[in-house]
């Protein structure tokens, strides 16, 4: 394979996470140190900045601060939503693309994101080639919702699993402090996937957690829930439950989007989410004291408790995507390869094609939900243990913490 | 003085927080190892474990356990909510808790607590003191709130003041990724004293914090609020905000239980709380995409960001009650003397007495509030941000929190 001289972008798209700036890291700090890439430019808001001639000169930048990327959440470079068309009906975009790619000479394009930036980075490894245009196109992984195909888990995943864990945990000792009773219900992220609501159950399994729990891979039955809930209640004079905000009933209806039809006879859309929704339901029926909370935001840029296994693999997802790409490989996205035996956990990187990736969905696995719908199984806590472990060496400075300051320089084809 | 043999009683009242556990330690912890004191007895939710004659047996703990407390949020022991009543009106608590306090020779009463719970403290402190029983009363502060007057802060403020400044910097983070607007609303807690709030404004000293900060100190005015989004979010494209769930209008109301008219004519009360209230109001106002975001219990037992020094002077002010109890003294408070010259901070126990400070709240100093009445000053930055120096060393087990297990023996009078 003959060595391809050239520019990489480096883009990242859709919700950020604590660790996605630990794979932007990844691929800037191998990019820099790489004698094939000639320059390392970071696009401003993912492919738009592509699009708009937004390109950030990393060169520019302070190691230092570079570094701090590893600890700092949210997608530095900034991120978007933006839905690429299907070429064949409209190719405009590509085109543009094709010209900025021009222009830089941008040998090498790595897009950091989910399922719906895969598609988009998939779209375009695929028009190069119908182009012809030389140009070696990697996803680099990215989504707290760890619905990626065929990885064994997706960097950003774990932290925002241990972010769950660890609140769920130290809201249950603050549940059930006073001698009268309490339900509480923990709203957690995951419109179609289950994932980030089963780590509540590694509360559980540490004795400070939720007693029920809720995905969306099955049906939600609001009486069954309701009879769980008194239950547990009546049994233990507390009950802790975590719900995915994804939660349906059996017709595919968001149970987040009921109307309070059961309230006040006007169907007024709640204002408060499902936490809240939930929360009055069990209070008219129990008379218990309910408290509804919701992780929103929190869950997804709480860096402060990032996994170090899962920030550690971000970055070697980054990093693997520059080696694999400098070394030939191209129209690929960076997976994982893991093994748990015997109590020890190996992960290894490895390539998977982007058109098998891109908009496939992962679900949880219903052998990991209990057969009364409403727990997790210990095949979950097995596989999700090993990945939040190690604690975060975040940078702080007056008891803070101290992110990365970018400066940002736009780049100039020269 | 002549030294006072006995038992001790530890009780925790009102609201848990990240750190009263580490005071309760520094009571148990001193109080086993002092010769005067014969028996260490843990109340069950405070006053009413002693009401109730249910007392645990602090030696018989694991001592690898007791030290736990210091890194576990939330009352060990169980916390209550308790009026007692006014001993002139009706005494029979007071005569079941001497009764008590007979059966165990109890000499040594200590109790953690907030600005009720001194009340508490400060009733059965003159009871005994008016029907003669010699037993040595001390308050041992605790309150997230920061509210108990002669101290230069609460224990437990500090913690939750680190936890709400550093979500607010990620949040920060994570809602300016698009290049579309958004407008953050953060609800923090506080009924009636703003302390928490102003925390918020360690993010943006940090350079990643609100916009506009609002607290029950002033009265809220609705127009002023929504047109100093609009500026500010025009201005940036983005803005965050951070309340205080007490805000209130100029009569009194709270913003919190103002009715929906505006929304639908019928004057339904909320189920979502204050900081969705307002991001539907911002949201119909500017059409901006907004997110409230209510910290909830969270901030309250975030102990995985306790500040170092906070559980330390937690831990101080536990041991300074039996240290002073023992050498004489009693109808106390223990508060902290502070001194913050040339960046030097200095903390120091003193007593208060009692009645002087049961009741009485003390509020954020109006001249840390700025002029417009939309932000904090530098005045309450250079008080608070010694308070949230150090890190936890909370102890881990497979990557989440190992909080303590106490056995709960229940004492018997022999």
């Amino acid at each position: 394979m003959k060595e391809l001289k050239g520019a990489c972008i480096i883009g990242q798209s859709g919700g950020p996470s604590s660790v996605i700036n630990s794979s932007a890291y990844g691929v800037i700090r191998t990019a820099l140190d790489c004698g094939a890439i000639t320059a390392v430019y970071g696009a401003e808001h993912g492919i738009k900045g592509v699009l708009n001639d937004r390109l950030f000169d990393m060169s520019k930048e302070d190691p230092r601060e570079l570094e701090l990327l590893k600890y700092t959440p949210s997608s530095a470079l900034g991120s978007c939503r933006y839905k690429i068309a299907d070429p064949d009906v409209d190719d405009s975009d590509y085109r543009r693309i094709l010209e900025i790619f021009k222009k830089y000479d941008i040998r090498y394009f790595f897009y950091n994101g989910g399922n719906d930036s895969m598609d988009t980075c998939n779209k375009i490894s695929k028009y190069m080639m119908k182009v012809g245009y030389e140009c070696r196109v990697m996803g680099v992984p990215k989504t707290i919702d760890n619905d990626l195909f065929g990885t064994d888990h997706c960097p950003g995943f774990a932290s925002a699993a241990k972010y769950i864990a660890t609140s769920c945990m130290e809201v249950y000792q603050d549940a059930r402090v006073y001698d009268t009773g309490m339900v509480v219900i923990m709203e957690i992220m995951g419109r179609h996937a289950g994932w980030l609501t089963a780590a509540a159950a590694l509360a559980a399994h540490a004795g400070s957690g939720p007693d029920l729990i809720y995905v969306p891979e099955v049906d939600f039955d609001m009486e069954r829930f309701l009879a769980d809930v008194k239950r547990v209640y009546e049994e233990k004079g507390n009950c802790m439950v975590a719900v995915s905000e994804g939660i349906h009933y059996a017709d595919g209806s968001f149970v987040s989007e009921a109307k309070t039809s059961a309230t006040d006879g006007f169907g007024h859309a709640q204002l408060g989410g499902l936490a809240s929704m939930l929360a009055d339901r069990v209070k008219r029926e129990t008379g218990a004291k309910v408290r509804g909370i919701e992780l929103s935001l929190l869950q997804r840029c709480g860096a402060h408790l990032a996994s170090k296994t899962d920030y550690e693999e971000a970055f070697m997802a980054g990093k693997a995507a520059v080696e694999n790409a400098v070394a030939g490989l191209t129209d690929k996205m960076v997976g994982f390869d893991c093994t748990r035996e015997a109590g020890k956990y190996v992960c290894q990187t490895k390539l998977l094609n982007l058109t098998d990736v891109a908009n496939v969905e992962k679900k949880l696995p219903l052998e990991w939900i209990n057969e009364a719908h409403n727990g997790i199984t210990q095949g979950f806590i097995d596989y999700c243990l090993p990945l939040i472990q190690g604690e975060t060496e975040m940078v702080k400075e007056n008891g803070l913490p101290r992110f990365a300051r970018l400066k940002k320089v736009l780049a100039s084809a020269d």
